[in-house]
């Protein structure tokens, strides 16, 4: 399955809490769009987030955090992990 | 150590095998810098680089780059790995 990564740029008020608690929602949702979620990453001072996923499509990544908590990423990217 | 992910975009020329050597000669040279690269994920059309490394600061990784093979990111965000 393809893997991507998603950057959320500038997100307002991000704190850790209300992070693992998007991600939360985020896992409940997930396999309704056959997605899984594998790692992230974050800077609560600049309000970044990087989220690596598998999935069938960016889209499919995409409508899983719109319909967990609405809050969707700026960038999908299609990646490989190097070796 | 804190960890960061430094983000390269728009690389020319991108290919899974010059990756895979530039990263070679990061690994190489990151003991001189306190660096230590764990992950990174790569999109070749898009020119696009996800770098995941520990070290003791962001320019101690950018060193790393500049000795190594002299491309550097474009930005390097300390993070946190999410729960």
């Amino acid at each position: 399955m393809p893997l991507y990564m998603d950057v959320h740029e500038n997100v307002e008020g991000l704190t850790a809490e209300a992070l693992a608690e998007g991600h939360k929602k985020d896992l409940e949702v997930q396999h309704k769009h056959g997605v899984n979620y594998l790692k992230h990453w974050y800077n609560e001072q600049e309000g970044a987030v990087f989220c690596l996923f598998e999935g069938p499509s960016a889209e499919a990544g995409e409508a899983v955090h719109r319909e967990a908590h609405g809050l969707t990423a700026d960038r999908i990217i299609e990646v490989k992990e190097g070796t």
